[in-house]
C-alpha cells in the first residue's frame, strides 16, 4: 500500500479545508461575530498542519484502488474532525460529539441537526454548516485530483470511491476534464438557483446558504421551521432544484455537449423522473383531504423532491401526514437519487438493476436453459455489476440492521429508531416520530450519535471506503508491505 | 407447459385435503360437536371434485421447473380457498376472507390468527387449525410425489419449489427414499414431542395439537394466552422442540445414516445455534431487571426459539420488553431458521451466502485480481447459487415494502404496519404494537387481509412459486402451447 501517496493527498485535503473555514471567519468579519476568531484559529492550525503532512512529497504517486478507498475514507473522517472544532471553540455547539455530527452531517449532505435553535447562531458558523453541505456533494477529494498534478492518472481510483452510484467508467477516459465540465455544471446550475433566489427577494447571505443546502441536496437551512416560512415562489423555486440535483449529472453533461442520443440513454433519469411523478401524484391524492390544492401539490411536490434526492428540507411536517404517505416518504429515503448526482441512498441505477434482475429470474423459471441478459441505458449490464450492486444492497441492509439495534439501545420507539437510522443512512436528515422535520438529534446519546455519525459517512461514501477501516486484513497488509520496503531499503543501503 | 399433468396432481391435493377434513370431521364426533357436519360436507365435495379432475390420467407424466411450481403455487391457493370452508359453514368463523387468511396462516405454519377467543371454539375446528401447520410443515406436494407412481420421476422440480431453502440438490439422487426418510424423522420427532408433553400431565388433544403447531413451525394455540398458562416444565419442552423444528432436517437424516462427517459439514445448523444463543444471552441480560433469574431465562429461550424458527408461540409480552430486545426479535423474523426445516424466513444459510459474499467484496478492494471463491458446507458455492441467494433477498424486500405500503393505507401506525407484514411474510404469526402477542388480525380490513394472505403463501413456497401465478409471460406461453398442441392432434387426426 503506498501509504505516503495517502499521507500527502490527505496534507492538501487538510489545507483545501483550512481555506473554507477560512472563509467562514470572513464571512463573520463582516457580520462583526466575535465567533470569527475561532475559525481563524482553526484555520491556521489546519494549514500549518496541511503544509508539514505534504511536506515531502511521494517518490511514486501511483495509486490503486485500495489506496484510492483508505485516502477517501480517511479524509473525510479528517475533514469532520477538524471541520466540527469551530463549532466547539467558538461555544456555538460546546460538546465534541455534537459538533462532529453537525459536521459529519454537512459534509456528507445528511442534514440532520442536533440543534432546535439555527437562528440564533452567528452567520459564519450557518454559512459554514452550509458550505460543507456544498464541499461534500461535490466530492472534495475528486476535486483535488482533478487540480492536483499527479504524473500517476490513477484518479479513477478516488472517482470510484467517491462519486455515488454503481459504475463511473462512462466518462472517465478524460476524466479531469470530465471532472471540470461536471463541476462546472454544478457550480452554474447552483448560481443559476441562487439568482432565482435572489429574485424572490430573499437577501444573499440566505439565498447562498440555501442554493449549498440544495447543490449538496444536504438540508441545513438557517430558520428553525426549514423552508415552511418562505413564499410560495421560493419554496417551488427550492423543490425544482432539488429535483434537478438529484439527476444524473451525465445526462446535463451530454445535454451541454449536445449529445442527445447519449443524453437519452441515460434511461436512470426517466426512471427517476417516473418514480417523483408517481409519488407526487399518490401522495398529493392523499393530502388533498387536508390542504387547498395548491398547497396540496406544492407540499407534495417539495416533500417528495427533498426525501428522494436526500435533501431534507421541509415544508411541511410530513409527520402528521397519512400511514400509507409516511411508508411512501420511508421508501423513497431507500430509494435515493440518481447515480452521479450529489444525493445519497440506495440509487435509481441499482433499483432498477436489481428490479430487472428479479424480472430476469422470473423468465429463469420459463427458460431455464436460455441465456438471460440485462440491458440498461443501451448496453449490456455485465454479471460482475449485478453481482455488485446486489451485494451493495445487501451490506447495506446489514448496517441498517446493525445500527438500529445499537440506537435501540436507548430504548426509543421502533419508528424513531428505523426512520433515525434510515434519514442518516440515506443522508437525508428529517425521519418520522421522534425525528420528524420539526424535532432534531440533539437528545439522543453519545453511542447513538457516533453509530449515527458512521452511518452517515458510510451512506455518504457509498459503505466500502468506510467499512474498509474496520477491516483488520487491510491494515495487517499494509504494515507488513511497510515492514518489506523498509528492509529491502535497508538492504540497498547496505 | 403439461397442464394435464398440473390438474392431476391437483385432483390428488384435493383428494388428501379431504381425508384430512374428514379426520377433524371425526375428532368433531368424538366430542359430539355439530360443527362436525361442516367438515363431512366440505370432505365428501372436495373428495368428489378430486376424483373428477384426476378421472382421466394424463398420458405425458414428465413436467419440468415451471410446472412443478405451477402446480406447487395452485395446489396452495386451492387448499387455502377450500380449507376454509368448514370455518365458513360451521359459522366458527363467518367471514370468508377471515376464514381464508386463518386457512393459509395456518397452511403456511404462520400461526397469525384473526381470533381473539379460541378457547370457544369447536376441537374439530380446533384440531384442523393445529393439523393444517403439521401438513404445511411437511409440504403436501412434496408428499404426494413421493407416494404417488409416476413414471416420469421428475419429482425433484416439486421438492425444489416447495423445500425451503437455496438448494436441495444434496440429498436428493434418491429422491423418494430420502423424502420418505425425512417424513419418518419429522413425525418421530413430534411423537417424541407429544408423548413429552403427555408426561407433563397435559390431556392427549392438547398436546397433539400443540405438537402439531411446534412440528410445523406454525404457532396456532388452543388457548388464548398461547403457551403461557402452561407449567414450566411444558413451556420448556415445547422451547426446546421448536429450536429442534428449526435444524436442517439434512442434519438429523445423516445423524440416522451415521455420516457423522457429512452432519457436521452441515455449517447452517451451528450458525443457526450460534444465533441462538448469542440472542438468547442479549436479551437474558435486558429481560433480567424485569424477571427473576430462570423466568429470565425461560422467557427468553422460549421467544429466541419462537421468533427465529418463526413458529410464533408466545408464553410473555413481548412487545412490553425494551427497544434493543424488540429489533433483535424483529431481526430473528427475518433471519428465520435453516433452510431444509419447516420454519420460514430467509434461511440461515442465504443470510450466511449473503453474509460470505460481502466479505469477498471487501477482499476484492485489496486483491482486484485475485478470484476469491465462497466456501460453504465443505464446498466451494457456486457463483450462481450466490446471485440466487441476492436475488431472491432483494425480490424478499421488494414484496416487503409493497406490502407494507398497501398495508399502510388502513392508516395503522408504523410498527404495526411494519411488523404485521414482516411476521405474515417471515410466516410467525404475531408482530409489534396492533399485532402483538396478546393481540391478534382479526381488526384488520379486507384488502389488508388478502395482502397478508398473499404474503404468507409467498413467504412459505419461497416467492416464486406464488409469483409466477401473477406472471402474464407465463400464462402466455402456456395457452400459446395448448393452441399448438390442439392443432397439431387436430391435423393427426385428419
Amino acid at each position: 500500500m503506498n501509504l505516503a501517496m495517502i499521507r500527502y493527498i490527505l496534507g492538501y485535503v487538510l489545507e483545501l479545508e483550512s481555506v473554507l473555514i477560512a472563509i467562514c471567519g470572513g464571512i463573520g468579519l463582516v457580520y462583526g461575530e466575535k465567533q470569527a476568531a475561532a475559525y481563524f484559529i482553526v484555520a491556521a492550525a489546519e494549514l500549518a498542519a496541511g503544509l508539514l503532512v505534504k511536506w515531502k512529497k511521494p517518490q511514486d504517486d501511483v495509486f490503486y484502488l485500495k489506496e484510492g478507498c483508505i485516502m477517501t475514507g480517511l479524509g473525510w473522517v479528517l475533514m469532520s474532525l477538524i471541520g466540527c472544532l469551530p463549532f466547539v471553540i467558538s461555544k456555538e455547539i460546546p460538546g465534541f460529539v455534537d459538533a462532529l455530527f453537525e459536521t459529519a452531517s454537512g459534509l456528507t449532505t445528511t442534514g440532520a441537526s442536533v440543534l432546535s435553535d439555527v437562528e440564533s447562531l452567528a452567520h459564519c458558523t450557518l454559512f459554514w454548516r452550509s458550505l460543507t453541505h456544498w464541499i461534500g456533494g461535490m466530492g472534495i477529494l475528486v476535486f483535488l485530483l482533478a487540480v492536483i498534478p499527479l504524473a500517476g492518472g490513477s484518479n479513477i481510483n478516488v472517482m470510484r470511491a467517491e462519486s455515488p452510484g454503481p459504475s463511473v467508467d462512462k466518462i472517465v477516459p478524460k476524466m479531469k476534464q470530465s471532472a471540470s465540465i461536471l463541476y462546472a455544471l454544478y457550480i452554474a446550475l447552483m448560481l443559476i438557483e441562487f439568482i432565482m433566489l435572489l429574485c424572490g427577494g430573499m437577501d444573499w447571505f440566505e439565498s447562498l446558504t440555501l442554493s449549498f443546502g440544495t447543490a449538496g441536496t444536504g438540508g441545513f437551512g438557517v430558520r428553525n421551521d426549514s423552508i415552511g416560512g418562505y413564499s410560495n415562489y421560493i419554496q417551488w423555486v427550492i423543490g425544482v432544484f432539488m429535483v434537478l440535483f438529484g439527476v444524473n449529472f451525465n445526462f446535463y453533461y451530454y445535454l451541454v455537449l449536445r449529445k442527445w442520443s447519449k443524453a437519452f440513454e441515460t434511461k436512470e433519469v426517466f426512471y427517476y423522473i417516473g418514480i417523483v411523478a408517481v409519488s407526487v401524484l399518490l401522495i398529493f391524492f392523499d393530502i388533498r383531504r387536508v390542504y387547498p390544492v395548491w398547497d396540496a401539490l406544492r407540499h407534495s411536490f417539495f416533500q417528495v423532491g427533498a426525501v428522494i434526492t436526500t435533501t431534507g428540507y421541509s415544508t411541511a411536517d410530513f409527520d402528521l401526514w397519512s400511514s400509507a404517505t409516511k411508508w411512501i416518504m420511508v421508501t423513497l429515503m431507500f430509494i435515493g437519487a440518481c447515480a452521479g448526482s450529489t444525493g445519497g441512498g440506495i440509487k435509481v441505477a441499482r433499483i432498477v438493476i436489481m428490479f430487472k434482475s428479479m424480472l430476469r429470474a422470473f423468465r429463469s423459471y420459463l427458460h431455464p436453459h436460455g441465456v438471460s441478459k440485462i440491458h440498461f441505458e443501451g448496453k449490456t449490464v455485465d454479471n460482475s455489476v449485478i453481482h455488485s450492486v446486489l451485494v451493495y444492497v445487501a451490506t447495506f441492509t446489514f448496517i441498517f440492521f446493525v445500527s438500529v439495534a445499537l440506537v435501540a439501545i436507548e430504548g426509543r420507539d421502533f419508528t424513531t429508531n428505523f426512520t433515525a437510522v434510515a434519514a442518516t443512512l440515506n443522508n437525508i436528515g428529517p425521519g418520522l416520530s421522534q425525528v420528524g422535520p420539526t424535532c432534531n438529534y440533539g437528545g439522543f446519546t453519545a453511542l447513538s450519535k457516533i453509530v449515527m455519525i458512521f452511518d452517515m459517512l458510510a451512506g455518504r461514501l457509498e459503505l466500502f471506503p468506510i467499512l474498509l477501516l474496520f477491516y483488520p486484513a487491510m491494515w495487517k497488509e499494509a504494515v507488513e508491505q511497510e515492514r518489506a520496503r523498509h528492509s529491502r531499503q535497508a538492504r540497498v543501503q547496505e
